[in-house]
């Protein structure tokens, strides 16, 4: 079977996995079925939630270490990489990563040929800070047959410089594997969708950019999780749908990534990037610019 | 009549200016009827749309001079002037500056003791850029006894650098007078809300700092405009609602703006402003990063 260049068929995983060493191998049967319905379905690019293959909420370092393994040559890069080469399509998906005594919550891009590239998830969410380091490698595109896929990790999301930079870097999709855990209420609006759904939309409308997002759902030791994967398209808006908070589900969307390198029809005038005043933008960088009242 | 310092009362005034020189008159007293009304109803800080004394569609050059006026000695600040000092309220307009030669699309800002400051629109829209030179005084915070209050313009939203800019500058609340255009479809979600409102709603949640956004109403010379103006609270959820696409309206919140000077309650380890990666930020500048491949 072989995935479509363009329009290829991206798809985002929705699920439940769990945390815990002695679910490890269940984790690991779970992500591999999501991967093969999705691939049968005719995807050429799927993106898992964050940490899919461990769960997420680690009560120790010791644990979080227990559940780490290497980038690439780890089990879970490997099974990717396996099961890309058997559907020929592209995965992404987030690991603890083991670098010797460090650890960080690192998305991995593997296809056909096997390992592409990873993003060390540079912004940490809550006790993350506590085992994890923060991504020392920047911020990373890939260039691919199917075209250049940008690597970003839930809470970076909330950081609008993060998918400036990678659309900035090329990026014709930004894939997130994601654990968007309850924010301070109100949770969701009437429409059912939370906050971080519409920081994916808008960071997808304003840089031109596809956002795949893919959430987990069900709560973990206290911790609960948000659902509301989605595909957003470069006008920002979701393509199909936004998947419920509770949902075990995989959304599709059959997308052309060269829209991400045309310039959205506004009129003659106006094109996002070229418009940007970075004349201007020092003062964002926190030096170079006024004392902070902060 | 006293304004409160805090919490203060926020007014948008949304209604339908009408372009052409023949109209200012109607326009002036137009303005000078929300800015009453508004006041008499208590806010403190009363937000107008983007050149709501002269409307917008303008045909040439020539006619945009002619609805130009100097900042701040002319016919709109003075207007607004005397309205803020007779109900001790802060005023934030938006008028055709004529500085020499050169027009700029510019928020001003008054108070009960006068001009206070003002900022030139520094991303131009579409027409806009046959008429206004592009701001050249960089981003602007001014502090009041209300508390610290940032400006923007309209198509400004749609660059994420600007709002974080404005709140890193320490602004408590934002006033983007506004002039929305029919983006290209769909212009709407189901629940009615467009693009740009949710723009704004994600630039308050990720700066934790409060946005008035006054847009207009109505259509001009075939350009129609999204109405949809609303005061995002520091969590970025609006308060009250969302106004719809043709209300002739005026929406008020009563904020306490010291919110936006706290961390939002997320956990004991997060905090969006300190959490910035600036030391990877510079890849937005289009300096110093890698050559980018658009």
């Amino acid at each position: 079977m072989t995935a479509n260049v363009s329009p290829v068929r991206v798809a985002v995983a929705q699920f439940e996995p769990r945390v815990g060493v002695e679910n490890l191998k269940a984790n690991g049967l779970a992500v591999e079925e999501r991967i093969r319905t999705a691939a049968e379905a005719g995807a050429g690019l799927i993106v898992l939630p964050e940490l899919a293959t461990t769960g997420y909420v680690f009560s120790s370092r010791d644990e979080a270490f227990a559940h780490a393994e290497a980038v690439p040559d780890g089990r879970s890069v490997e099974s990717f990489a396996r099961l890309a080469a058997e559907y020929d399509a592209y995965i992404v998906g987030c690991v603890v990563e083991r670098d010797g005594t460090r650890l960080f919550d690192t998305a991995v891009l593997v296809g056909p040929d096997g390992y592409i590239g990873r993003y060390r998830k540079t912004h940490l969410w809550n006790t993350e800070k506590l085992w994890f380091t923060p991504g020392d490698e920047g911020f990373s595109v890939y260039d691919t047959r199917i075209g250049r896929i940008g690597l970003l990790v839930c809470w970076d999301i909330w950081f609008p410089e993060t998918a400036r930079i990678v659309s900035q870097l090329g990026a014709d999709i930004i894939c997130i594997p994601t654990g968007w855990v309850w924010t301070p209420p109100p949770l969701y609006d009437a429409s059912g969708v939370c906050m971080p759904a519409y920081l994916t939309t808008t960071a997808a409308h304003v840089n031109n950019v596809f956002i795949a997002t893919a959430d987990r759902i069900g709560e973990e030791r206290g911790v609960g999780f948000m659902g509301n994967s989605l595909i957003a398209g470069t006008n920002g808006w979701p393509i199909d749908r936004i998947a419920g908070p509770d949902e075990d589900t995989i959304l599709y969307a059959d997308v052309d990534l060269t829209a991400a390198r045309t310039a959205p029809i506004w009129n003659q005038l106006n094109d996002l990037h070229r418009d940007r005043r970075t004349d201007l933008y020092d003062q964002m960088l926190g030096y170079g610019a006024a004392p902070l009242p902060r």
